[in-house]
Parts: C-alpha cells; structure tokens; sequence
C-alpha cells in the first residue's frame, strides 16, 4: 500500500494588522483564543515588512484590518500580510475588513474616473485573499466586486440593541442625503417610525446659488434618528441636525457604523444641534476623538461569532433573520 | 530586410442578435454603415447556432443584443456570437446590451443567492468580450462587475428633451418607491423640480398588516412625474399613481428608459391615473404592447454616437457634459 | 497556543435545477439521502432566481441539471445555481449534466462559427464550477475543453444489460452515420458481432443530386442493432432502419444514451421498420415521447455510484473496467 | 496639446525552430520575405537558449516550428522562442506547428491518463501565444482546446491535385481503421469514389485471439486510395494495403499529411503491396527516410498563404471554400 | 460593403502621479510633449481620488511615479491611476517606476515572509498595467515577476559619462558589501579598474561579538569608487568608506542611482571620510536633501528615449550596447 | 437532513517521473512508503505517455523528477503527471525537482531573451501544480516567479555535515567567480573562515585580451573550499582551483550542491589542482560519473522530511534554523 493516511483537522488562526491591535484581541477573546504575533514594522524609507512568528501551514487564517486614516498604509500592510499567507501554505484566507476601503468610489460618477472599490476587491485576489469579510458596505453591490465571497455583516442588531428603549411613536429616523435613503428605508421599518429625507436642491434658473438644504418629511415636534452607514468629517450630519432643530424637532440623534472622524468631525458632532452621537468602533477611536455625547459599541462579538460561523461550516445567514 | 509592412487600419463592424434587429438597423443607418449578416438559427432541441456571413478579421466589433422575454435565450445566444468572433480572430468586441441582463440581482439580499449581474459580467468575460455597452444600469456599480471598460449611457438627453415643454413651477418629480430616490434626485435637479417619495411602511406592532402606500413630500396640485429606471410589471408605478392622484395630484407621467412591459403591465399602465407614458425602445415593443398614451423614444442615436466615439478613440463622456 | 482546532469532517449535497427533478430524486434515493432544495423561480421578464433553502456552506456540492429543450433556460439556470453556491462558500462544486448540452458543436466546421461545447466548459468555469460529470459525451475529446477533472460516464454497461439476451451470432452492429463509426465499433466489439455502416455519398459529376445512403458491410438476415449517443430528430436513424430492411434485414433495433426527441422523432420511432427503441432517461422522458416500442432504462443507479466514488475519493476508472 | 501621434503601422516577421529550418526559408520564399535569425542553442546539459538578432518589437510575429523526433526538444525550444517574443514586446505571437504535437493523446481512454493535447494548447497560452496555425489536426476538436483563435488548414487542397489525374470510376477511398472513417470520408466526397473501411475485430468467445483485419465494403479489382491524417510506424497501413491485395485490389494507394516515418516506417511503407505513398514536407524528411515510391508535396505554400491573410485580416476560410 | 473604415493612430500620453512632478515635466519636456494633467487629491479620511482631465482613449499611455517616502501612498496613487485608465480604454498602460518599491524584498529569506517584490508586480498586473518601466532593479530577476514585458533601463551610461574623467590607473570600484559585488564586477569591467569588497564576518567562536568590516582587495593609495543602485540610510556606505580610509585609500567618491536618503544618510553621507556622492533623480530630492559634496544627474533623458522607443516600436536594447 | 458526511481523511502519495528512479525509492523509504508506480513510456515518434496504475483521486500527491539532460525530455514528463494528476482529482500536487530546469536563465541579461526560469514556473502552474519543492536555487528570486507557495530546501546541513572535520583556523572560503559570492559568504559565515574571490577582468585599453583570473583575498598557505550550487562543465572551478594553487594553496576541496557534471566536467574535475569534490544527489549520478576523489551525499532525507512537514503541516522553516 503506498500512502500514508492521517485524519484531516481544521485550525482557526486570527493574525492583525497594526491599525486597530484593540480589536483583534477583542475579537481572538471572544472566541477563546489568541492572536498569532505578526512581526510587522515600517523600514524608514516607508517599506513595510510583515512575517509571523508561528507556523500557519494548513490553517484557515482571518487576517484582521482596520482602516483609518493613513488608510493606504493600512490596506499595503494587509495585501503584505496576505501575500505572505499564500506563500506560508495556508489552507484558506479571509480578509476581515470591518470598515471596506475605498468603498464610496464603488462606480465611475464621471469619465475617466477610477472605480476604487473594485480595484481594492481585485488588489485582495491578487494578492491570495479566498474570502472578504466586511462590516455594513457602502453599498451592498460591493460584494459583486470580489470573485468569491463575501460576507456581509450588519452592524444593525448591535445598534438597535441601544435604541430598544427609544419611544417610537414619538421618532421619526431621517436619511442625511438622498443616497442613504436605502438605509433609512430599513431602519424605518425596523423601529415602526415614519420617514423623512434631506434634500439639497438648486434652482437651476439661479445661477451661482447655494443649495437648499430642504426636508421632505414631517420633523415638527419629533425625536429624529439620523442614520448613516459612517461620518467621514460630519458636515452632511451637522447641516442635517441644524435644519432639523430649525424645522421644530425636539432631538436629533446620530447613529451609524463607522466612526471616520476626518476633521472637523469631533467638533462638529458635538453641535447644540445634537444630542447624541452612537457609532461602533469598527474603526479605532483613540481618546481625543471621544466626547461626552458619544457612545461606542463593540463590534467584536458580532466580528468573533461571524469568524466561527465560517471556520465551522455554519450559517452567517442565521445571524441576521435570513439577510446576508 | 526581413519583415513585410502595412499601413495599420480600423474597421468598424455591426452584428445583430435576433432579439430587436430593428435597433441594429436604426444603429446602423445612424452610422451610415450596415449590419452585417449572422447566419443565426435555433435547433429543434432548443441549440442556437450562429455564423457570420462575411469576414471580420482584424474588426472592430459591435454585437448589439436587447434583452426581451425568453431572456436566456437572448443572453445565450449573444455569448455564442461573442465567442464565434473570438475564434475569428476579431481585434475587440464590444457587447452592446442596452437592457442589462439580470440587473437588479445586483447584490446578495440574502444568504445562499447569487449575484446574477456579476455572473452575466463573468459570462461575457468568459466568453471573450472585451467591453460592455449599456443604457441606465440598475445600479451604477455594475460597472465594476466587469473586468474591462464599460461605457454607461444615459437615456436622460432623450428623455429630457421630450420633457422639455412642462411648466417646471407645477412639477414634482416622484420617486416610485425607496430604492430609486436617487434617479427622482437627478431629473429634480435637472428640472429644477421639487421631490417627492413614495414609501411603503409596515406598522410592526400589527402582525401581517398590509403595508402603507404613504407620499412624503407635497403632491396636492401638481404635475407629478414618475420616474424609473425600468418598468416591468407596472405595479409599483400604478400603485404610486393612484396615490398621488388620490392625493390631489392634478397629473401623472410616467417617464423610465427600459419598457419591459411584462404582464399586467400594459394594461395597468392605461390605468385611469396615468396621463402619459413615455419609454425608450431599449427592448423591442411589439404592437400589442403599444397604446395610445405611449410615446417610444428612439434609443437607437444616442448608440450610434456612442459606438462611433469608442471606434473613433472619442470622448463618450463629452456625450453627457462630464458625466460617464 | 493560539490555534483552534477542530476535526475535519465531508459533506455531500445534491442540489437539481427545474429540468429533471425526478432524476435528482431517483439519484439521491439511491444514495439514501435527500435533495437540498432550492428556491428556483423565472420571473416575468424572463429571469431566473434560484436561493438554497438550506445551509450548504464547507460542503461537497452536486448539482444535477439536465438539458431538454428549451435548452438554454436549463444552462441559465445551472449557471446561476452554481454562481450562488460559489458566493455561499461551498467546498466544491460538481456540475452533473447527463446530456452535455452543446456537444455537437464541438469545432469549427466552417469559418467564423463558435465552438460552444468548449464555451460551455467556460461558461462553467467562469461562474465557479470545480469539476463536471457527464455522460457519453458526443466526442470524447469534450474533456479536454474544461479546465479541471471531468468524469467521463459511459451509458454501455447499462444498455448492454439490456441486450444481454440478443443472439450475437445473428446480430450485425449498425452505425447510422460515418460519424458515429467509432461508438459502433464499441459495441461490435463488446457483442462480438461484424460491423456495417450507412454511408451517405454525393455523385460529384450529377449536380443537385440527392445523397445516397450506401450500405457497407452485410446486413441481410441479420438483425441490426443501430448504435448512436443521442437520437435528435430521428430523421438520420429512421432512413438507416428503412435503409436496412430494403436491404433484406431480418430485424432492426436502435439503441442510444440521450433521447432528444425533437420534432418528428416519436412519430419516426414508431415506423414500420423499427421494432424497439432503447433509451435513458438522461433527459426526461414525458408520457406525450413515449410509445410502446420504447425502452427507458434508468440512469439513476450511474450517476449516483459516480457521485458517490467522487465524494469519497473512490475510483470512477474502476466502473467501467479501466474506460473512462 | 499633450498627445504625440504617429501612424499606425503593421510589420510581419516570421521566426524559425531549428527543427526543419527549411520549410521557414520555403515559406519566406514564398512571402518574399525572409526569416529573421535567431540565435538558439542547446547547452550541454540540455538546456536551450533562444534570442533573436533584429528588434521584433510591435510585429506581428509567426514562430514556425515542425514536430519531428526528438518531439519535446522542439516543444520547448518553441515555447522558450514564445516566452522570449512576449517579453520583447511583439504585438501578436501566432505559433505555426504543421503537426500539432501529441495530437492523439486528445482525451481520456483510461482512468488517470493526461489530455497532452490539451496540455500543448495550455503551455502555448502560458507561454504567451494568442493564436495557433497548424494542419490537419488528428482530431478537429483540438481547435476548441486552445482558448483563442486556431487557423485549421487542410492539405487536402494539395493531396487532392495530386491525385486529380486518377481515374475516380475504378478508384475505392479506404479508411485503415475505424478512427479514420471521417477523414476517408470526405475523400470519398471529393473523389466521387465508394469507401470502404479495415475493421479489426475480436471475438469475444475465444481467448486471447490475435484480432481479424476484416474488409468492409467492396475492394475487388479496384485501386485502393489508403487515407489517413498520419504515418506513424507505418504498421496499420502496411497491414491494410496487404489485406486490400489479398482481396483482389488492383493497386494500393497511400495518402497522407504527415509523414512522421517513425521506425520501421521506412521499411513497411516499401512493401510489394503498396504502390505509391504521398504524403507533404509539414515533418523533415531526410534522405534516408525518401525511397523511390515516395512522393512529397510542399506544404510552404498553403501555409505562406494562410499566414498572409493572417496578418492582412483576409480570409483564411476562403482558402479552403468555407470549409475552416 | 458593412464595414467603416479609418487609417490607424498611434499616441503617446504620459500622466503622471505626485510623487515626483518635476521629473515628469523634464521627461515630457525632452519628448517636446506635455503631461496630460490628473486631477488628483487625498481625502480627509486618507482616501486618493484621481481622474484625467482629457481623453486618453485609445493612447499609449505611460504612468511616471517615483517613490520616495510615503511609499506607500505613491504605490496606491499609481495603482489607482491605471485602474482609471484601464477603465477609460486606452490601448496600453506602461507603469514607470524609476525606483521599483520593495525591490529589497525580492525573495523568502525566512519563512513566513512575503515577497513583496513579486506582490507590486501582481498588483500592477491586477489593476491593469501592461507592462512596467524601472531604472536598475535592486534584482535583475525582478523582472521575471511580472507576467508581461519589463524594460530595464541602466543609469550606468549616466554615470559613467560623470565618472569619464577620472584616472582609471588609480582607482579602484569597491562594493560595500556581499550583495552588490555583481554591481560593482561591472563597473570594473567598463572602467578598466580593479576591484575591492568589504565583508562584514563574525567568528563564529566569539558569542555575541560585533562582525569585523574587512576589505578583500587592495585599496591603499588608491581612490576608491563605491558603486551601489541605492542608498537608504546611508549606514553601509558610511562604515565602508571610514574603512577604506582608514586602510589608506587617497580618496572616497560613491555612485548610486537611487538616492533613498532615509535618515540618517544627509548627515552620514556629509562625513570626512566620504570626497563626493553622485545620484540621479529617479527619486525626488528636496533642498533639504542636498548637500556641497552631492552631485545629481538629470535621469529624464535616459527615461524619455526609452518611452520613444517603446511608443515608437523601436530598439530599447540598442541603448544601452546590448544589454537590456 | 440532506446531507452525507464522513471524517475527512489526508493521503499522501508519492509519484515519480523516469529520471532519477533511485532518488524516488531513497525518499519513499525515508518516508516508510513506497512510489505509486506510474506506466510511463515515449513513442517511437517522441510523445511520452504516462498513467496512474492506482487511483490517487484526494491525495496530496508529490511528483519526483530530477533533471539531468536529455532535460526537456524529464521537464515534458513531468509536465504531463501533472496534467494527468489534475484530471484524475487530487487533492494538492507538489512538484518536487531537486535541480530546478533553466534556473541560470533567471533574467533579461540582453534584449530579446528569454526568462527561461519564469517560464518553467508559469508552465508548471499552467499544467496544474499547486507549489513546487526544489533545493538551492540558482537565485533565490525564483521562488516569486511561481505564483504559489515554493519550499526551497538548503543542502548546506547535509554538506556542512561532511566538512564539520575541517580546520577552520586553515582554511578559506572561494567563490570560483563573481556571480557566487553570495553563497561564499554564507559559508564563510557559517565556517567562520576567511573569503576569497576569483576575479576574471578585461583590460579595455587592449582590444580582444583574453580576461585575467585574479584573486582577490589571500590564500596563500590556505586550504581553500571553493563553492558553488552547481558544476556545470566544471571549466571555472578547475580554473579556479589551478589558480588558488599557483597562488600557494595548500589543498582545494570543492563543494556543490547539483551535480550536472556536463563534459568535460568529469575530466577536469580529476585535475590535479583539486584534491576532492563533494556533491548531493539530486541528479543522477551514472557510474561513468563518478570518480575516486568525488564523494557524494544523499539528499533523500532532506526532501523527506520536507515533504512530510508539508503533508503534515508542519514547518519546513525549522529544518534550517529559521532560513526557509
């Protein structure tokens, strides 16, 4: 008889970047584990080196990133880790990216335009990635962009959890723009609450004129739940708070996934026009980007059940009633 | 002196699956050119075959193909001439599908679905397409399902200008429903028009109640113009239509670019509620799906132009001041 | 230790497109398991939706399609299915296409015509498929067109059971056509009986004439057993049967792995000089194709020890005493 | 103004294996060209190197290599020139191989065996060429193998006027196995003359029998035209040209495109039973491997022509009227 | 007749990342074009935008990036830039990377690395470049990384023509340590000079102890001329030249292409041990950068010449003897 | 429930191309198994021709070949397993080749060359291999021209084993030229020796002067170990080792991992300026090979116990202290 035979065994192994180290712990915690140590550093001309300290041959392998700001650092650091995965003999690879770099450039708006989000999905396969991972995408078709799959995680049964004691009849959530309108559609129906939309209009006929921020939508004497899938500098948010205070709303509430914060983020959410700011810290959130009004949720545990389900053959579906 | 030389030259070749060869010869009478001849047939066992009539070496190929009911055969039958001129050693085929195929399975809604707009992206790819033409995606990130350039028109000109007779002081523009609050968004700008969405709610606290048709922004004594990427059904837009005359709206148009025009659609669509109904012939519309408050734009300019800018290395985003 | 570990653990699903269900069930009762079902539906407008009712995610996935007309529906349709379990993380994708659609198409005959049976084999590929099983392929070198391993089954053992009782020394083998010499050759071989072929021949010197069928090799007070993988129209099969009893045979039977069928072929089946038609139910086989001369002897019992043999590693070789 | 513009120009260069440097120089004669050198050498461990002595940047280049014995040397030799061209730039790389190699091994017979047929087409296109000429491919399939575009060319046109002065009224086409029935075929057709057909057959009730070389169809007082795409060792043919004169055949034929001559090739095909054997230059024939009743065609011409139309965007099927 | 027909064109366009503008500006200024403006910026949250403000349809594009620190922002940028273009359908994308990023880690020193050196050339490859343009590659087998053409150009003739007046009869190439002796071997070669190494070597016997820098060659009264293709931190170069000193050499000068210039090199490179530093600019060099002793070479010239040829299908070979 | 599960099970296997039989059996027994056998011949005409004689369908199979000359014969062998193990469903296939083909043709040295090297890599992927085992690359960089993990293996244990007896203090380390000088200076480090280098140089004021050997470093009264990856014809090491003799060398050993061993190698290598000669077996070595000073070690348990750490998963990395 010429072979030999051994049982098969599946390994779970969780490696991170060096953006959001908080969360990969939070994460290997959750599932009762620890994060392979990855030697990572930035050589002085800007080179980043990555190499792991254990042995990762056969392994299903999550490789953590998160993706604040100097993001394309971030995204370099995660396409070296994964190169270096494929090349160590790994049995699988998921890229677990809770906030989707480059997700807002997801189609070409003008010519000659780059479509950034697809060249992120195709600079992963390229890399070796198997799988992707994300938390609440820019737009769902996102997923579309990588050839294999994707799962999708909503950050929403971690915020409606929070919002369970709001008084719905007295709340209406409102969509910041005409593009988050999708969203505000799904949480509208979540909470049994009514819709309104801010709408930015130009006259035409003027030429030169500022665009009118108006709300379609009754806001008089109501709780308003602004919702967005991430506040990036928070003009869009803060302009939307101050036009619904204007129009007689009694509070204006802010809640979304991920918490960019680019300046002047931090000084505008903590408007008179807002009173209260609630994100997941599916980016990391150091001191000086926290204030009073804000409440960070942990996303780890959904992160952490979501990793099990895929290392064990289960359902992500289950996760979430059927979506996903 | 060991080699033979040649002036380089372009050719430019229009070929025509069977499913509106009317388009193919208004394309091509717009081009001053002719469609040249596909040997096409259908087995009796449901087998299509094609062959070209005439060389196409070294072309530069356009295959138009619209995407009516029996669908698949129509997609079927559009990647095997796609592959036949491959074989031919063609020098670039571009698939011109003014309809896109299978567009609104643009994302996973729910675990265990295919996202089938990608697949058809993957199908040309296979088959050796080298581009993609198409009039108003589903949604604009379809252009990153395909790898390669994909040139998105927009019938929005065409449209526009039969429109441009209405007194834009008495128009809203409404949206039939959540999911296409971004296309209203645009003809409101463009028209200088105020915003109207139509919104479907549930109450959650009542189980299996039927959920209302509810109209956020102001209706009552306006021209209200629908406005959809597709029409298919034509339930939604006759449901919406109702509505705002229910509501005091003293007239509805409905305006989309693709007339699917599935059953019941033709006859919701001469629903009492609904003043005129205005389509591009993107799909071929027989006469039995024609009536009296239709007007059939032809799309038939705006591909000839755009075909002989990708021929002529021309700029097809000149075609929409900037956009595309 | 920062591993989880788990043993690993094989699962075989059988999943079946619309085209034949009765064929996945027969498969999956003889492999004493159930088929996973599939939400598959084709909207108005023509397009298919298919969503898996269960989770299938690490599994060994089998997806059944046969190819009755209309033919590309079913093609679509085993498509889209095979794109879903790709995005929904299955381990490994097998298509099973008894009657490989397209096989005829297998070059090019002339210029400028596709070569579809390898289109399909990229097709396949192209939305995610890992392997194929089909059975006797109309040339054998349809293997070589898919990127992968293809299981090769052979229809003989279970025709040749049936005919067991023939009388060999009275029996001459019988191809059709000259293109089908070598399946006859086969079976001449395994039945120990001489050989003769109907050849058609055009006079080059009388022009327009009509083809003659020329029978080479001895047929008269033989029995005649004509071989073919597929009968299609029957147009070629019932001239040979006439061919053969003008020639003073004693008996004429016909034999074939896929029953097409097509239009007029139950009513040629059924002429006088045809005494038995053995079949499969490769395809399915309504009460309307069927006639009292008919045979249909069950595929099932194949394909389910073929899938089994894939799923655990077996040999598919050792079937079919060393083919395939 | 940013563009520099230039017009475009096409170049056609032609390069050599060293495996029958004159069939290149016959073709470049042919073209009124001449073959661009190229430095190739095989080190002493075995290694080759290639290099060319003129830039080939931009043109269209066509690397001629024949098949003959040692067949992997010349395999690899061609990919290595491939693999230099696509780095140096060229616009197009078609490789021209008279007789495709390992052509007959073109699917599965037994379990666990190569498809090398196929497995030359994916070296071909990993090493970077984009399309295949070659001549009468073993199986037509083969074509499909290749994912591009294949230039089939038929020495028939060739054999065929050879042999016009031979009168077709006592002329019997023969096939040597059922392998070749379709090849003898078309003879048959061109000619006007019957076919007949060698058929080896076992009887399956004794053991161990040495298989029966049975005629079919009529050989009596005519003179046999032996067809095949190939002589290999030259057995089945010697055999079938000894069986055709014991059945009475006036005079013995052969006919066939590649002349592989393999041992004892030379010595069977100059056997009493075999009058004359035909056969074209797309192999090397050294003089020891000319006898007296050999004749050899030039394939130069037909491959010149097919290349020209190659480069020029002509037809290639109008070569052969439609057919390819 | 069914075809348009056009004589061909050829442009070439040159874009350029803002990593390093003037050299872009000298590269187009002696092609006597200009530089197709990008309208290029970072968002707030790190994010890159690009988009060209003309059409480059059907252009021979080549994207100029150099990559000083942060690398890895200048790596994404030009990423980006061809996705753009790849989108935009132009005809050929040439990525000019006068300093190929992470070319220092060109292979797997210990296990579990990545070699990031073959990943630029996946990623470049997977956004759409078709072929890559460097100045002496840390490696030459970098070029065998990416799976299309490389032009490797050599700035030795640059430097050379700086060097032509010194007496070769004193002087005496060093290379500063194991891994760059090749380089060095060359320049001995063309400069007609011996050679010196310095080796750094522990004794093995000596736990702990530092390794000894010592010089294998003659260099006392001689002037010594360090070759290297980069300079980092300086830190290697610094050490050898105080060795070389220290053993007697008349004088120091070192020559390198790429001018990293990490700290600490400005102020290493500024020691008495050192008599003069020459680079070119493939790398940007900020007055901070620049000191008396520092020599910097145009590199536009050899990179404009190179584009030409490549534009102009000429002979990039030619400029360099052969080489290349 | 739907679904058939089993344990899942690891089988490895190993195969064996024809070159180096021996080799095959020594790592079999190392491993406590025996060689799969595989019926392997070549035709009369050249094609090769191999079969599987026991199923290997889910195993992880490792193909042995060896690759002395006639080389493209044992390159095209085991191109063929391979393309017969990926139809026939294996799980993983490693490619095993001791000496690595083409591995000096690692680059561009001049225009219009190949990378032979790269070309292997891509041919190797093309037929289906999954990673590649090989053993002292030329240049370490062709581990990234495969696209997959690569094992490279050092023989350095096995050969430091056999000269762990010599006196350092004595003796010194040579690179033959300059191309090796990296491999001496490992040794060097490793043996706590003393480097030297043989220089070959060109004076170019004297046209068409044969280049000098100089010896750079001393070696006067030393015993010299001149080491290289390869002997090839073995003209620069008997060179070398008469040079390092006239310059006052009391012995010269040499050592190599590969023994090609081209002619003259065998006589030369007998000179009497060399006193031993120690090489592996990872080419075959024929009795008319081998030599009274010639030693050479097995490298059997090397790859052995390699391809067990990847079967099992374990790390290759520790079999040579981190490096690997």
């Amino acid at each position: 008889m010429s072979e030999i035979k051994q049982t098969g065994q599946k390994k779970l192994v969780i490696v991170s970047g060096r953006a959001h180290p908080q969360l990969a712990l939070d994460v290997a915690a959750a599932l009762e584990t620890s994060v392979v140590h990855t030697d990572a550093r930035t050589f002085a001309n800007g080179e980043i080196y990555a190499r792991y300290d254990e042995s990762v041959r056969g392994a299903d392998v999550f490789v953590l990133q998160s993706m604040p700001a100097p993001l394309n650092e971030h995204v370099m650091e995660s396409l070296i880790m994964v190169d270096a995965l494929k090349r160590a003999s790994v049995k699988r690879i998921t890229v677990v990216v809770p906030f989707y770099p480059y997700g807002r450039q997801d189609k070409k708006g003008r010519g000659r335009e780059p479509i950034s989000a697809r060249l992120m999905a195709d600079l992963y396969k390229a890399a070796g990635a198997d799988r992707i991972m994300s938390v609440d995408l820019h737009a769902a078709q996102i997923q579309g962009f990588f050839d294999g799959p994707v799962d999708h995680l909503f950050a929403m049964p971690v915020l409606l959890e929070h919002f369970k004691k709001l008084d719905n009849t007295t709340l209406t959530v409102v969509s910041p723009d005409m593009g988050r309108v999708r969203v505000a559609d799904i949480w509208s129906d979540k909470l049994g609450a009514p819709l309104a939309i801010i709408h930015k209009r130009r006259d035409p006929l003027v030429p030169n004129q500022v665009s009118v921020h108006e709300i379609v939508g009754e806001v008089e004497g109501r709780v308003c739940l602004i919702v967005d899938d991430l506040i990036d500098t928070g003009r869009t948010i803060a302009k939307a708070a101050q036009a619904l205070k204007e129009a007689g709303a009694l509070g204006v509430i802010v809640a979304a996934t991920h918490a960019v914060f680019s300046d002047p983020a931090v000084e505008l959410l903590q408007s008179e026009f807002i009173d209260e700011v609630v994100v997941t810290d599916t980016l990391p959130l150091p001191p000086e980007k926290r204030f009073p009004s804000l409440t960070v949720l942990p996303i780890a545990p959904l992160l952490a059940r979501a990793i099990y389900e895929v290392f064990d053959d289960g359902s992500v579906t289950s996760m979430f009633d059927g979506a996903a």
